[in-house]
């Protein structure tokens, strides 16, 4: 329940279709992609930055939560009021404020869908390389936050490559202006790229400076079918290994085929047991010698066959099938997305094998391996108590086998709520008790987002 | 003067020849290329992490400061002990830890020079893209340490965009690990980035774990001579609004191109008051295309001749040239590198001028046009008061032009203690303030590198 004075002086500020108070106008704030339900006090709808600001001064005279929400796409908790408070809905700050291709920047609101923006900035022979799967319905401002990334990050990085500057809110409710609008700039500490993957913790982003690339003008793709896990894993490895990297490098294994054939039996090849889906841009000629290289790179006594794909729909063929099927399955799954070096991949592939097989758990595992970033899926069903123990071990293990094979336990999700508990398997408690620090200092009294992205106290 | 007690322990701990006392030892530290000088009160040559973390809590247990020392390279002042203290060279922790070409990932110590960075990498077909011109004499901690780029930032970014993790200790000697080991991961705030660039004020680093590239497998050059600076500006414009980035796009002005013909005379058409050095590297048959389509936007009335680079020593043939004889004049220059958005230049470098012919002043701009990232020189006799003071103006109205163009006050150098004065141009209040606390966070008692980057508070 919110103090009835922060009612009256919110009240008095914002009109009702832009202050949600009523629980049936809120619970469509109270989920996300974790498929957790936390229904927030209220929801606000600020149109500018002064007003965020307006709004967190509040908050903060009050110790109110304040929770920032894009889209609400987020996988893992991140925009959920756990502790109760506000929902800082930004998804009418919907501007493109500019678009100016010779510098090759577009300045937006945190409103604006990731589509949005590649629609803006195609007509000039630019895209905005962040890629989530989600980009037509997922704000800016919550990629910026999680510092998303999808198939294209093999080539060309996620997020947090691609943000010159930003305008935020602190938890103070101070305005603060980062990095700049040119492609060099090291004027002071670079706050922009803290900002970025903060999950809504440290400030609410409210203007984004976003750094453009050039469309390629040639896309080519291969799909290459493999008899067994490891020639594939192995055929990874050889292509992260060639000179010019692929502009994606998708992975799916024995159990996503699997699901593809229960709906489509005749989609695949009949002894597929892992695929590639191997994407290749640029500038015209290249690209047909980087398909001969990477053809190359698969060949071994376990590829079935690889090909050229005639067109993208053709290449990502299998990867789109899986997508509703997995959905389908969504309430039955514990999904992850853990990162490990590519080179490591044949190792944690067989270790995911031997530990579902320990556990006698199903899983499907699938992503981007070309970055080493896989979607680990566990397929439990969540009422049967004694298999959700027996996933929650396994998992455990997982992420230890992660961690000792060097790599990071969320490589596009974020920490959210959901990892939490895991945090310090990776990071250790001097480094954290920085970052704590650090979000100290930009809210003080810890309204932004409470709960987040750290491990409980204990 | 250091106390006693502090200079016992330290003797205690490290041998003479890790430890210097004797002034006559210390004045090798007491300068960089800002050609500033301000010796330290004793220079110590820490091997290991551990070591580091020993002298930091000395130095904070006695309140003296501590400035971290790459090679002193650096033009800003950022390494020079300005209230005295000790000065920590990082220049004896030179292992390469790992080479990881599967990963493309070299684990490095911060003494390690860029150059041997570089040697490594190479046999495995790599590269590491920051590519400061004092490549074979600057240190990757100091290149961290201010995010060093050069001519190749144009396509590569800087070292910000080259580096995954750091081991670094902080002000209250808390060794910090950050990042990791892999190109995705969004596990807790990113202190990867904000140690990068933070000029020795936050934390000592002590390990560097480096991103490479491949090698690209063909480099092109095309030297373009303009009659005039603006159709040499708009050639500028031109060529970044290609599709394909050129790996190098570097401009040289009328002044110049003066002191070049002041010591080789025919090596520059007569008339040519303006040139581009222009470089394409990528793999093979793509250059070709390439190169066609800049010298079509090189294209002018005011273009005298554009012609590709036979080879690389060609292509730099000017620049080379230039480089000694700005040496000779270095005492007599006020040395700048700001930057502003690309179609902006041709406005900033009119405004240049017209500011020079106004306060009567020599000037030499040449460098980074791709970045938008120009050296300014102003050359003065630094005996001649009434010049100095000229310049200092000048260089005041310089600073507003560019802030006005929306670029920054450095692209390169960064604040160190050359700049500081200026910072609030760029900066506003609120934020400065922010970093304020952050750097309060990592180093309470102010020991690291004191005074440096901020303005100094009133
Ligand atoms: C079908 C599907 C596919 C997906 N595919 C991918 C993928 O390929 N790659 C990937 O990285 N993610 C993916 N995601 C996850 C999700 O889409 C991304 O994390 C996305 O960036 C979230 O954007 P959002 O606008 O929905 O943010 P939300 O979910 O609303 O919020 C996410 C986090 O950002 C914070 N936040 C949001 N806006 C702001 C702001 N303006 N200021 C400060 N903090 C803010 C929130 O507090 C929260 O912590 C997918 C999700 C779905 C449902
Ligand atoms: C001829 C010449 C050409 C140059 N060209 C370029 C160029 O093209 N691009 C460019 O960016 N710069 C250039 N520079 C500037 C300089 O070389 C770079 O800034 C370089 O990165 C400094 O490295 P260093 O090892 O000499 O560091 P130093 O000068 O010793 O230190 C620089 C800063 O980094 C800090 N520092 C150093 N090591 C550490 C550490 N381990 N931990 C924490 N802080 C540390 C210092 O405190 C200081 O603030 C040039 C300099 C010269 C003399």
């Amino acid at each position: 329940m919110l103090p009835a004075n922060l009612l009256t002086e919110l009240q008095r500020t914002f009109p009702p279709d832009r202050f949600y108070t009523d629980p049936v106008d809120c619970y469509s704030y109270a989920y996300d992609n974790s498929r957790k339900i936390f229904p927030p006090d209220a929801v606000l709808f600020p149109l500018t930055t002064e007003e965020v600001r307006q709004i967190v001064l509040l908050c903060n005279q009050y110790h109110v939560p304040l929770i920032p929400r894009g889209r609400g796409t987020g996988t893992a908790g991140g925009s959920l009021p756990e502790f109760g408070g506000i929902a800082l809905s930004m998804e009418r700050m919907l501007n493109i404020i500019s678009i100016d291709p010779a510098n090759r920047i577009i300045v937006a609101e945190p409103g604006v869908l990731n589509q949005t923006v590649q629609d803006a900035a195609k007509p000039h022979g630019f895209f905005w390389p962040p890629d989530p799967s989600s980009a037509q319905f997922s704000s800016i401002g919550g990629n910026i936050a999680t510092s998303a990334g999808g198939p294209h990050a093999v080539k060309y990085g996620t997020t947090r490559e691609h943000v010159l500057g930003l305008k935020a809110v602190t938890g103070t409710g101070d305005l603060i202006t980062t990095g700049c609008y040119t492609t060099k700039g090291v004027v002071g500490y670079d706050l922009t790229r803290l900002l970025i993957g903060s999950e809504g913790t440290l400030a609410v982003i409210t203007e984004a400076t976003l750094k453009l690339s050039a469309l390629p003008s040639a896309v080519a793709g291969i799909t290459a079918n493999f008899n067994d896990l490891s020639s594939c894993t192995q055929a990874i490895v050889n292509i992260m290994a060639l000179p010019q990297l692929p502009s994606a490098l998708e992975f799916l294994d024995a159990g996503s085929l699997n699901l593809i054939r229960g709906r489509y039996p005749n989609m695949l090849p009949v002894d597929t047991h892992a695929m590639l889906m191997i994407e290749v841009d640029g500038f015209d000629q290249d690209i047909s010698t980087s398909i001969t290289a990477i053809l190359e790179a698969c060949r071994s006594d376990g590829l079935i066959s690889a090909q050229q794909a005639n067109d993208t729909a053709a290449l990502w063929q299998a990867r789109k099938a899986l997508s509703p099927l997995l959905k389908e399955i969504a309430p039955k799954k514990i999904n992850e997305d853990v990162v490990v070096p590519v080179s490591t991949l044949p190792q944690f592939l067989a270790g995911l094998r031997r530990l579902s097989d320990h556990y006698q758990l199903h899983n499907v595992n699938f992503g981007h391996a070309g970055n080493g970033n896989i979607h680990v899926n566990l397929l439990i069903n969540p009422d049967d108590t004694e298999e959700v123990s027996r996933a929650e071990r396994c998992l455990d293990e997982i992420f230890d086998l992660v961690i000792k094979l060097r790599g990071t336990l969320s490589g596009e999700h974020g920490i959210g709520s959901e990892k939490r508990a895991f945090v310090t398997k990776e990071i250790d408690h001097v480094t954290l008790d920085l970052m704590r620090n650090i979000k100290q200092v930009f809210d003080p009294n810890n309204i932004l987002n409470p709960g987040k992205v750290f491990p409980a106290t204990p």
